[in-house]
C-alpha cells in the first residue's frame, strides 16, 4: 500500500470565494504514484469546506447568495427576511461574544461539508463529465489549508 | 490490498428519486473480495447524491418535499413564502442563463452531498440495522451514474 | 495493510447533544497501530451526524438553534415563521405516520451528514488546529453507536 500527503494553501482576496483545485488533486495522485484508490481532500479549518461540483461561475455565484440566506452573516444587513428569521434567537451568533464575526462561516461549514473522496482508477481521478473539486472558502484573507491524503497502489 | 470499481447506471421514472442500492454496494464488495476495508459510493453527476438513511417511505417523501422548500427549483410555483425567498435574488438561477433548469438541482447535491463511504467489516456492510443507501436524483429521467471503488482486503 | 474496528456507544441525557470524540478516534488509530492511512468515522443511525468543528460552546449552542429552524422538530411549536414554513406540508412528518416523532432528526442528518474520515499522518490525526470530532445526536436518551474504521500501514 502506498500513502501520500499533500498540503494546499490558500490566500483568497475575497472572504467568500471557490478556488478550483482538481489539478491540484490530480497532481498529488501522480506524485503519490498510485494508480487504483481514494484521494481525501479535506480542509482543515472550520470556515471552509470543499465541493465537487461544475466549474460554471453562475452555479458558483447561485450558491454563494443562497448560502448567504441559509446561513446569514451578522456582519451585513440580512438579504431577505428568512436569512434574518435564520440569524440566531439572541440578535448574534454566540459565537461572536469571543470577539469573532465568522458564525456564519461555522454553519456553512457543516451545509458544504469540509471533505470528500475522489475515486482514483488507473492513475486518474475517476470523477464523471462536468464534477470539479472546489475549495470553499468562507472567512479568508488569511492563509488556510487543505490536506490531501492519498492511499492506495 | 484489494482495489476493485464496479459503476451503477440509473435512469429513474422520475425527475427526483430516492433508489435504494444497499444490495449493489453489497455485490461490489462480494466482487471485490474484500473482508475488511471502505466502499466509496459516489454519484459522478453534480444534480445527485448518496445519502444513508431508513428505507421508509414516510421519511423519502418528507426529504423530497423539504429540500423543494430549501433549494427551490424555478420550473414550478414555489411551495410557499420560504421557498420563494430561497430561490435567487436575480429573480432565476444565474446557470440557467446558459439554457439549463436545473440550477435547484446543483443546490441539492450540495445538501445531500454526493457520496458517502461504508466500512467494510468480516465481508459484509458495517451498517446499523436501519441504515440503507440510497442513490438521490435531483434531475432524472436520463442516464446517470455511481462510482463505487472498494478498497481493502 | 491494516485494519481496525472499534464501536463507540452513547447514550446522552439530552435529546439532541455534541458529544466530542476526537480522542475516541485518536485512540482508535493507536490501538489499530497504524502511522499512514485514514480513519472512518460513521454513525450507526438515521437521526445522528458525525462533525469536525471547534469545541467552542457558542458555535455548538449556535449549530443546534439554526438545525432546529431548518429541519423543525413537530413535538415543539415552530421557533418563527421559517420554522413553522419549513415543516411539511401535510401538517406533520409523513415519518410520524407509523408513531414516530423524530422525523426532523433525520433531515438533521442529512444537513450534517453522518460520517467524516480523518487523515492519519505520523500516527496522529492530521487535523487542524481548531479541528475536534463530534459525535451529534438528534434523538438521543437511549443507546446509539458509531463505528470507526482505520485503514493504513
Amino acid at each position: 500500500m502506498k500513502s501520500h500527503t499533500t498540503y494546499l494553501t490558500f490566500e483568497t482576496t475575497e472572504r467568500r470565494q471557490f478556488v478550483r483545485i482538481t489539478e491540484s488533486v490530480q497532481a498529488a495522485v501522480e506524485e503519490a504514484g498510485v494508480d487504483e484508490g481514494m484521494a481525501l481532500v479535506s480542509a482543515m479549518h472550520i470556515t471552509a469546506g470543499v465541493w465537487v461540483n461544475d466549474d460554471e461561475p453562475g452555479i458558483l455565484e447561485d450558491a454563494l447568495e443562497w448560502l448567504d440566506k441559509l446561513a446569514p452573516p451578522s456582519w451585513q444587513p440580512p438579504v431577505n427576511d428568512v436569512a434574518q428569521s435564520l440569524r440566531p434567537t439572541p440578535g448574534d451568533y454566540r459565537h461572536h461574544r469571543g470577539g469573532e464575526d465568522n458564525g456564519d462561516a461555522h454553519l456553512k461549514n457543516l451545509l458544504v461539508h469540509h471533505q470528500v473522496i475522489v475515486p482514483i482508477t488507473a492513475g486518474r481521478l475517476d470523477l464523471g463529465p462536468w464534477q470539479q473539486v472546489f475549495y470553499a472558502e468562507f472567512d479568508g484573507r488569511r492563509s488556510k489549508r487543505v490536506v490531501i491524503k492519498v492511499l492506495g497502489e
